[in-house]
């Protein structure tokens, strides 16, 4: 399979590239990185991305940013930061990609554990979370030519726990390595419409 | 206790009115009709509704827009609509009102069965629905004395049928005043970050 991941430079990209490439040809896409720049934000970028790559197979996203802070301070604006780029950037890819990818190809997203498991100064990235996953349900029902749309929805990663364990107290992490496979799981299985979760 | 309901004219919102009234005062609001006047994706003019309400006990939402249309042609403007109107408008009731409601307040917002449930025609209610029950889960957390947040999920409405069946076949309906005991049960008992599904 041709293969695009976008966010390939980061800790989970990495780690599926890792995973898949002995089997597959892989396309590394990034905003700062890779071999393809896309500001998945913007539908044109996504699009000008898609061109550029040519024929795929699946497409796997491990990109997006969301606004972490205090729910007393949060404002619309921090809000729009993961609606825009996190949940919306994941959607452009299924919009654009579901005309190009080729017949029985695949999208698999990324969201995580704070969906459904909050954490304080984390509800900007509960509800992008959240959205994915809802999103992800009901695309599945309606992509044509047999495309195919998962979520995975990571714990935190060890390898965050030096930075960010203080605020995932309690929580089991898991290593990158480990997250991947659910990346496996979506695009060389043949489930549609699931969330993967690696707790 | 003194309970604002916005959406209070809608199918939803006037049978809570008929379910709290009895009970408590009611306060309405609503974009186009109410005592109150606002715009929920406008966090001034949610400000202002409050600044013109006077002390509260409740909030009660069951407002908000979504764009219903196929998936091969949705545009990330259409999906703004959901989000910025039923999700982030919600979500701007608790930002101010966090900050204004009496001790012990709570806020009761409104999601939707698409949210775990799809139907063709329906990714923006989706990924809006299950936007707000991330929310809400995460905001249960961090709110602070002693005020709480649910959210209600109904099915489709029986008196909404006769116009929107064909796109719900198979899915049992609830009259408009059965969903209102679970605003009651949000308003008048005593949880927090819960999801009250009518189905």
């Amino acid at each position: 399979m041709r293969i695009l991941i976008i966010g390939a430079n980061g800790t989970i990209g990495r780690a599926v590239s890792a995973e898949l490439q002995a089997r597959h040809q892989i396309i590394t896409a990034g905003r700062n990185s890779g071999e393809l720049r896309v500001n998945m934000a913007d539908l044109a970028s996504v699009q000008a991305m898609y061109a550029a790559a040519g024929p795929l197979d699946a497409v796997v996203s491990a990109a997006g940013n969301v606004h972490f802070g205090a729910l007393a301070e949060f404002t619309p604006e921090q809000y729009q930061i993961g609606l825009q780029d996190k949940l919306l950037g994941q959607v452009n890819l299924v919009l654009a990609g579901q005309h190009l990818l080729n017949d029985g190809g695949s999208f698999t997203l990324t969201s995580g554990i704070l969906g459904e498991e909050p954490i304080v100064y984390g509800s900007g990235a509960s509800m992008a979370n959240a959205a994915l996953e809802g999103f992800v349900r009901s695309a599945a029902i309606e992509l044509r030519r047999g495309l195919r749309i998962n979520v995975v929805s990571p714990t935190v990663l060890t390898e965050s726990l030096p930075e960010h364990a203080p605020y995932f107290r309690g929580f089991e992490s898991a290593p990158a390595a480990r997250v991947a496979l659910a990346y496996s799981k979506s695009v060389e299985g043949a489930n549609s419409g699931k969330v993967y979760k690696v707790q």
